[in-house]
Order: C-alpha cells, then structure tokens, then sequence
C-alpha cells in the first residue's frame, strides 16, 4: 500500500502557497474598485482552509519518498493546483462553466496559454493577473521538477541531467536545494528584468507585469484579445522575442553565467541546436513572405520571429494571425508546435536534447548499416549517451506521436474538424496554446469547443506537462499492485 | 572504390524481365485493335536492348555482393524499373509529360497506387495492364526482398525476420532461394484466385485480372476512374477485402501454411496485432456512421471494411470518397495512413511488427520507471528482441516520422495546402495511393500538382517502398568514401 500521508502533507503546502498567490489579484481589484476582490479572498481562504487541514493532519515523521509516492506527488500536485487555481475563474463574474475553469486553470499552470474567455479587454484586473500568476508558478514549477524530481524519476530521458548536478548521492539532496534555490531567484530577476524592458518599451505597470510573467514563463496567456498584437509596437514585440527565447534556454546554464562562467550558454550544444532551429525555420518563413507574398523583409523578419518563436517556445502570443500567411506556414507552424525548448527550461514539446539524442542514435544506426560489426556510441553535449537514456528518449518519442494521435481521433470524435483536431492535440501535448484553422487559431479561442473535448485537451496539457511517463505510469494496474 | 559491373549486371537482367513484361500490354492492345502496341513493342525493344547491352558487358566472375553494393543494387533497381517503366506511359496517346509518366511509374512499381491520369475509362487496354503489372512485380518484388535481401541489410528492424529462415549461415543461400521461388509461387496462386473470385463476381476477364494484380500487390490502380465503386458491386468489394487483407500478411506464413503447417497463419502475433487494429478501427467509424450520420448498419459495415482496409494496408482503392463521411473519418484516415500490414507481405508503412516493437519497449520503459534497477526485455511473438533489433526499429520510427515531416514542409513549400501536403506526405511515404481533402483525395488526382511536388512525392514513394534506411544510408558522404 503506497503511505498517502507525506503526499497530501505536501499538497497541503502547495495549497496554501497557491492561497498566498491569490492575494496578489484581491489587492489589484481592491485598488481597482472591482468587487472580483471579493472572490479571491473566498478562493484564497478555501486553499488555505484545506491546505493547513492537509498539513495538521497528514503530518508524519520526516520520510524518504518512495519512488511510487514521488511519481503520485508529481501527478497529483498539478491536477490539484489546477482545480484550486480554477476556483476564482468559476466564481467570477465571467461566468464560466465548471469545464471551463478548469481548462483555463489547466492551461494556465501548465503554462499552455490556451483561452476559452473571449473578453479579456474588459476582465477585472485580478482575473487577468491570477492568470499570469498561474503561468509564472507553472514556469517555475516545471524548472523545478525538471532539476530536481524528473531525472531521479528517469522520466524520458531526464536522467541525462542528472549526472551533472548530482554526482555523488550522499551530497545530492544539499546541492539539488541549494541549484534550486539559486535558480528561483533567477526567475525571480528574469522576470523583473522582462518587466521593467516592456515596461521601457511602453506598457503600463500593469501590463508589463502581467505579460513579464507569461514571457519568461513561455506561457502566453496575455491581458488583451488580441495578445501582444494589441500594442501594435516593435520594441515590445522584440523585448517579448528576447524573453521567450530565454525562458526556452536551461536555466542551470544561467547560474552557471551568473557563478561566472559565461562561455556554458554559448557552448551547451542544445542550445546552438536549439537557436539553430528556431534560425533555418525564420529564415524559411521569411524568404517566402518576402518571395511570394511581397512582404517588406523588415516587416517579415519580424512578424516571422516573433510569432514562429512563441510557437515552437509554446508560448502561444500572437501578433497576427499567422493562419492567413498561407497554407505553407500553417504546414511549418503544424511542425514546429512539436519542438519545445531545452530541458529545464519553461517550455514543454519534445525538447531540443530529444531531437539530438535522437538523430544522434539515428545517425549511428545508418553507420551500422555500412559496417555490422562496428561499435557506434552516440554522444550528447560531447558525452556518451548511456543506452538506458537512448533507449529512454526513443520511447518517449513513440510515446508522445501516439498520445498525439490519440487526441487528435478522440477530439475528432467529439466533431472537431481535421485541422482544429490535430493542431489542438499538439498545441495541448506542447502546451503551445492557439492551434491551427479559424476556430482555435491564434485569432480564436478554445469556448466554442464541447466539453468533453475540453476535458481530453485538458489532460493533454497535463500529460505533455508531465513528459508523459509520470503520468501514464499511474495508469498501468502495476503501479497500485502493493 | 565500389565495383559497379555486377550492379549493372544485375540491373540488366532486370530490364530483360521489364521488357518480357511489356509483351502483356502490347498483346492486350493487338486484340482490342488499339495503336498503343507500337508503344509498348518500342518501349519493350528498348528495354530488351539496354538490358542485354548491360548483360553482355558487365557480366564477371560470379561475385558475393558487398554491404554498399547490396544497397547501391536495392535502391538503382527501383529507380530504373521506375525509370524505364515510365517510357509506355510518355509515349501513349495519353500525353503525359515526364514528370507524370515517371510519377505513375514510380507510383506503380511501389505499389503506391497514386495516380495522374484522369480518364481512365477512355485508356486503351494495354496501357491499364501496364500499370496492373507494374504494380504486380513491385509486390512479389518486395516480398523477395524484405525476405531475403532486407534481413541482410539489417534495416529498420527488419534482422528480427532473419532467424527464422537464416540459422546457418552455409545453409542460408539456397534455402533462401528454395523460400523466394515457393513464395512467388504462392503470389501466382493468390493473385490467379482473386482474378476467378472477381471473375464470379461478375468482372469482366480483363478486369478481373488487372484488379487481381493490384489487389493482391495492394497497390490499387483500377481499370476505372472511379476504382472499385464503379461495379457498384458488392460480391466484389468483399473480394477486394479478403484479398487485400491476404496481400497484407506475412507470405512466409502462407509458406508454412501450404506445407501443412495450419495454424501459424492464426498463431502469429503480427497477425493477430494486425487484424485486432482492423477490426477496433472498423468498430469505431461504423459505431459513428450509424450513430451521428445515421447510415443502415450493413451498408456501413462494407464502405468502412473496404476503404479503411483499402487505407490501413495502402492498397488505394475507394467506393466512395470517404473524404465526405465526415471530419471524423478524415483524422481517423489520416493516421490509420501510417500503420500499413505485416513484415514480408506486399504493404508498405510503418508495419505492425514494428508497432509490436515500439509498445513492447515503451511497456518495459514504464516498468522500469517503477524499477529502476530491474531488467525487462520486450518480446516480439513469444521471442526477446534483441536489444540492436529495438534499436533499429525505434530509429525507424524517429526517422519515418522526420521523413513525413520534412516532405509535408517541402510539399507547403511548393504551395499545396496544409491538408493535400500532410496527407500527400504521408500517402506517399506509406505507399496508399489517395490522399484527403479535395484535391488528392479519394474523388481527385494528383495531376494538379506541380511538378516539382510530384518528383518529391516520387522520391517520397522510393524512400518509403525501400524502408528509408536503404535509400538514406547512399546520402551520406560516408558511403561514398574509399
């Protein structure tokens, strides 16, 4: 039987975390004037309520997590964040539905940016900043499980990343805390940082810090209909183009620039490939605009940047709608929602150091085509990928093309459109945001869509959130099997 | 430095094969009384002569073939037989240019099925049994391949059929040879059963063999721009099915079957896979037609047996454009695109025993996450696979999947939309003929395109009949060193 106990005591930890967060909306609608206030006390008591219920009851002697209570923990600390964080949507005075709460919730501290509210123009401050802050606690909440709890859990090739912060067990648990609480302050001024250049660039306080959340986060969840594309400004477009490409970065390797040692973020091959990518495919789309839709390049380069960067970070911003460039793009932007970021960044998608680990064996396999007998061993970043991770990562792809279809047939089921079907599968699984085709396209929004399809997207969201094996792991009977 | 004299040498005698069957067609237009037997007895004469030509100079002492040149031979004797194969088609009154007769070609030998010819029904004879026998030779071609050129190559996974007909290496060569020409004996028997099925049915002799031929091959050219629906018939689309699901399994098992060996057909686990796929798929469409679009059961339970068998095992015919059935149908189509039959048969895909390989490692990947230090070795038909052989199917994948994507961004590129350029790719790849959407769909042609999508396509179609790895491993620079 799996001890509940240190799970729950956890949970309550959370709960009232998240009742803290949701001080920061009652305050701005206290100074606004709205009444909204008034809801966020009433959801932030109820975390609390519960959440100091779960740590006076739950708690036990300091214990080891088992690996099966770590991978319970992980699941279960998203799901219910997720269904607390969806209390101040379904009470507010937006009305929306159970369903849709929870969507946007999920959306939210999955930092998927997916929307089902359709006038955000007119939102009550609070609202819009507790969806900002449910994409910055995402953010870093994903960084801090990807350094921390995912390459002991060998989740899909994570164990790549651990023998760089841990090498000898005995200290690991001292140095894991210690990187993580370094890495929390580089958030922190990451996003000051963000704030203060939008800020610079033109928005309002407000604005700036609402949208410096969902940047670095790569979230995407904006306080106007129209996202960034509302501003109609360059320089914040550029400012959003800079820190969506830093929140896709390792941010292990920004202690490491910080502690002194500038050249790591330069050299990390993942980060090359991933700049590498995010360069071939601007330069693609921009070559086309500029040839056959007689776009100014200035103009192009970027429209192009801006919109195919928050795509393949999975942001989710728009500045247009990238849906009326012609069919080639929507084939590129189908494409590249699949990528993602780098490992221990905020992003979600496949990740950059998938795609190498799995070219690398890809190219070692047509090598051994040509010489049988010969030994070939991938390498990863100048090193050796150890079989297990390689064989990890292999899975893990397979995994995530299934889960894709899988999605997309069941949101096809639920009378979604080819393209709304498949592009809303790997905008969930990716936690990009805005799919493909006029319904839930960047110019769109995920309300008209039926609730069961709401409900499949939301897990989506989760379960790419997760790398898939957390989560699935708790779905096979051997899990529960004492 | 490669010896190319034994290639050409071999080349030749396939040329001479090409050009016997051109003698089919030319004798099929001398009875209907049509001009096209010039065409072919030219296109024959040419052939016979560079056949002979190559036969005569390049002959050497009888050689064993080295690793590059077996690759170098596997993928130039598919792109001449398609080369060569084309010269009936751009000679014909039909007036096709290169590119579409080298396209149809290509599309015949790989028993693609994918067409550029719009009036079917007005062809002279000889030239609708051109394609039928193109068709035809690629699918006995391919069986001899995948059983004995393939395993040898170690490609894509393909060694896992190598044990079982190969233990002694001494013994190897002849009982290879003793297998293929049992195997094309059984093709013969097949396909001359399917003609006296379709022939009872109520085809006429003609078509009846020219069906046969691209039914068993799972090619699916018809006689008939509207392809099997222009029978109207429904003895013959339960035909088509039987056949077209016998052409997709395993030929060596009908080996094993003739030989007294009955229940192997029913024991394999590929098999069983196979039509388990079949059967959930048809469960779920006919579950929707007859629920959402209300169509009587038994007329569901045939249009959904025929063209999702048609799809699933990339034969190409179609009774109906399932286009129209509805959104549903078009996301379940499009991924039941990529699966394609078993090893060893005549269909093209990904391949059931490689799905088999991909869920078996993805099941011991979740074990291990829960095990961290336990060893679980995945099965394929009650046998473990060996881990190099898992290897090379995971790599498989990645790169179908890499090749699906890459050719879907070149197809935008050349301006087809989102929906003609995925499901072109992926018809192309996976050898099924038709696309989705209105252009390549099951109503339309691939004549529309430009030229340049139609060569990528051809190359698409070649890269995907040779499991990719054969075509690849001759791109690398590597190759061509000394």
């Amino acid at each position: 039987m799996i001890d509940f106990r240190p799970i729950f005591f956890v949970l309550g930890i959370l709960l009232v975390t998240l009742s803290l967060g949701m001080g920061g909306p009652a305050l701005a609608d206290v100074i606004a004037g709205q009444n909204d206030w008034q809801v966020f006390m009433g959801s932030s008591a109820t975390c609390l309520f519960v959440g100091v219920a779960l740590i006076l009851t739950m708690r036990t002697e300091r214990v080891r997590f088992t690996l099966r209570q770590a991978f319970l923990l992980t699941t279960l600390s998203w799901a219910v964040i997720a269904l607390f964080g969806a209390l101040p949507f379904a009470f507010s005075d937006l009305g929306l539905s159970f369903t849709d709460a929870v969507f946007e919730s999920m959306s939210g501290i999955t930092t998927t940016g997916a929307t089902v509210i359709t006038k955000l123009d007119d939102a009550p401050p609070g609202l819009l900043l507790w969806r900002a802050i449910l994409q910055w606690l995402g953010g870093i909440g994903i960084i801090v499980m990807a350094i921390s709890v995912l390459p002991m859990l060998q989740v899909g090739g994570m164990q790549l990343f651990h023998m760089e912060s841990t090498d000898q067990s005995e200290k690991a648990l001292p140095r894991v805390a210690q990187v993580t609480s370094a890495i929390i302050i580089i958030y922190f001024g990451l996003s000051a940082l963000c704030a203060t250049s939008y800020w610079l660039a033109g928005m309002s306080g407000f604005d700036a810090v609402a949208h410096a959340m969902t940047t670095v986060a790569t979230g995407g969840y904006s306080t106007f209909d129209q996202s960034v594309g509302f501003f109609k400004n360059d320089a914040i477009e550029w400012v959003a183009v800079v820190f969506m490409a830093a929140g896709a970065l390792p941010f292990v390797l920004y202690l490491q620039f910080v502690r002194g040692n500038l050249l790591m973020l330069v050299r990390d091959s993942q980060v090359q490939t991933f700049f590498g990518i995010v360069f071939c495919a601007i330069t693609v789309l921009v070559v086309w605009q500029v040839a056959v839709d007689q776009v100014p390049i200035g103009t192009s380069i970027r429209l192009v940047a801006f919109n195919l960067i928050s795509v393949i970070t999975g942001t989710g911003y728009a500045t247009t709608d990238f849906g009326l460039w012609g069919e080639f793009s929507v084939t590129v932007f189908f494409f590249a929602m699949f990528i993602g970021g780098c490992a221990g960044s905020t992003t979600c998608g496949l990740k950059i150091f998938r795609l190498q680990v799995l070219y690398a064996n890809t190219r070692c396999q047509i090598k051994k085509l040509m010489q049988p007998h010969g030994v070939f061993i991938p390498h990863f970043n100048r090193r050796p990928i150890p079989a297990a991770a390689s064989e990890s990562v292999l899975s893990f792809f397979f995994l995530y093309i299934m889960a894709f279809g899988a999605l997309s047939i069941g949101l096809g089921w639920m009378g979604l459109d080819f393209i709304t079907a498949v592009s809303g599968a790997a905008s969930a699984i990716a936690n990009v945001g805005p799919g493909l085709g006029p319904v839930i396209g960047p110019a769109g929004t995920y309300a008209p869509l039926p609730d069961a399809a709401k409900w499949m997207l939301s897990f989506g969201m989760l379960l790419g959130r997760l790398e898939l094996f957390t989560v699935l792991v708790l779905l096979t009977p051997a899990f529960w099997r004492t």
